[in-house]
């Protein structure tokens, strides 16, 4: 297996040509039918791009949130509503803390900037937040990677790949780092109904990087445990608590009960900005509920629907926490911060 | 909640009419869009509707391979292929004991009989055993419902109802029994991927027969479990070995794991006819491996698909086998053979 990281598109960029501050993103909705790469200078296209998925993954909508704001100080004629601009971007999804935090970061970065500096401090800002989290994730994969031996058959849920990031990846990080040092023999995807990251986004990078995919059903998670066809699982998380509580797509706390039941390791993988130091555990976390059409399109009379996002796993079912400093317990990550 | 089983219509069904025998079957392929009740008088239509679905559930497909048995006897002209026709109606699905159990009962039943008198006697026991199924399935509702209490939240995964039967239903059918005693507050119906028999067919039947329903996605079940909405899980059987390990459609076999994390109580329903007495254990129980279409429709190049359309929960994790001759815990199984 060669890897051919080359095939896998940036899903997320700021950029400036002849003076227009631009975001660039590929509309993931439309994966992996069409690569469709849209470019947007207007920062309120970037919160809906957010709001209905075409952007997601809980490091790619920090970036997307901080240049957001980067958008609209490159157009704007009056920084007296900063505050309110902010807020709308920061509330655009409720679960990921990552769109929060790059939110906050960037308000930080021009607190006593002159107004006419605003925006060029914060599309510095923003390309560095992408320089840095494709650090991270390369570190992430590092840290990951040395968890692996030979042959190593993972299963993940949902996406965090590349596409969920600036690059790289932060669970597919792993398995790009573990493949490049020739440990990886095959990555099983769960479709993660109802939005299918797994599906149509998973399966779709790791085969134009050039890693053996094959996709299962999420019910069939156990099925292939109990065959022994997985050696590790590896997930990403939008938001964990202090004592390692994580959240992370609907579906991650089910694989993780199956994993622990089949004596196969559970390892979550994101930056450490991930860590949300003000929750003691994961009961506080706010998990986002979605439309009922995207379970059930055309409505059946008397069939509700329950549609939660995520969901949060418990500590105890967490075997390492992987981030960009290193891999850590639950029980160490608090020592940590 | 007022109970309406008058709404839901037979999923299966040999008739007579003007001395032309004929296999009436709603095709389930189309619900719940479509309620298209299919009619034919060729055994061989009904071969190929238990293949591709149109007819699934194992007692239902029990009776249709009867069915076709009696269509085919209803126009032969000489009877010395039987055997032929019998094993190829027997093996048009392979997980499922009842298939093979209702044409070796066919094939027992004509033993001896002058062959003017065959195809009579097949369409006698074809409506015996269509009444017999029914009478079974009311039992395996009492005794069920015997087990649930007043406002029970009720998880389930694919369709053991009505539809999967001659009527009323296994799993399903412990649902209606106890809703008529008004104990039933709500069913959550996984979908059930990859052919959606939760999402088109339990979710349609359900609200139908006027019972709460709420469909979710199969990755949903542990997260509704941790918010302690479920009090039971009720599934149906394909199989049944001695020992009471059981296949059922892919996916039940985490849920009962799921179940068991979270102290939920794991009924299996179907009758007896389900116990395979010749299987010591589940692991001599073939699992039909389906085409990877019905998981991923349009392939990707590179991305692989597994689709086993069953999975065997062991007995440890099953907490009554629920059958029209009692509850028995799998331990109790094998003295009641």
């Amino acid at each position: 297996m060669e890897l051919h990281l080359e095939n896998v598109p940036r899903s997320v960029e700021l950029t400036r040509s002849s003076g227009v501050t631009a975001f660039r993103y590929i509309d993931q909705r439309l994966l992996p039918d069409d690569l469709n790469v849209v470019e947007t200078s207007e920062w309120h296209d970037v919160v809906d791009a957010i709001k209905v998925l075409a952007v997601r993954g809980a490091p790619a909508i920090g970036l997307a949130g901080a240049a957001a704001l980067a958008l609209w100080a490159a157009q704007a004629d009056r920084f007296d509503d900063v505050e309110v601009v902010a807020s709308e971007i920061a509330t655009a999804r409720p679960t990921a803390v990552n769109l929060q935090w790059a939110v906050d970061r960037a308000l930080s970065e021009i607190e006593g900037v002159p107004e006419s500096e605003i925006a060029a401090t914060l599309f510095d800002l923003v390309k560095r937040m992408e320089a840095e989290d494709e650090a991270a994730n390369r570190a992430i994969g590092a840290n990951g990677a040395a968890l692996l031996g030979p042959g190593t058959r993972v299963l993940t849920h949902c996406n965090a790949g590349s596409l969920a990031t600036g690059y790289y990846g932060t669970a597919l990080g792993i398995v790009y780092s573990a493949a490049e040092q020739g440990n990886i023999e095959r990555v099983y995807a769960d479709e993660t109904r109802p939005v299918g990251q797994g599906a149509r986004l998973t399966v779709w990078e790791l085969s134009r990087a050039g890693v053996p995919v094959t996709l299962i059903c999420d019910d069939m998670a156990a099925s292939l445990m109990a065959k022994g066809k997985v050696d590790a699982v590896i997930v990403g998380a939008d938001r964990i608590a202090r004592n390692g509580d994580a959240a992370n797509k609907i579906g991650t706390y089910g694989v993780a009960i199956l994993a622990r039941e089949h004596g196969i390791p559970f390892y979550v993988a994101a930056p450490f900005s991930t860590v949300d130091a003000a929750l003691a555990d994961g009961s506080g976390i706010v998990i986002e509920q979605r439309d009922a059409c995207e379970v059930l399109p055309l409505p059946i009379e008397g069939v509700d629907v329950w549609n939660p996002a995520f969901d949060v796993t418990p500590a105890r079912l967490i075997t390492k926490i992987v981030t960009e400093k290193g891999a850590f317990s639950p029980e160490e990550l608090a020592s940590q911060l």
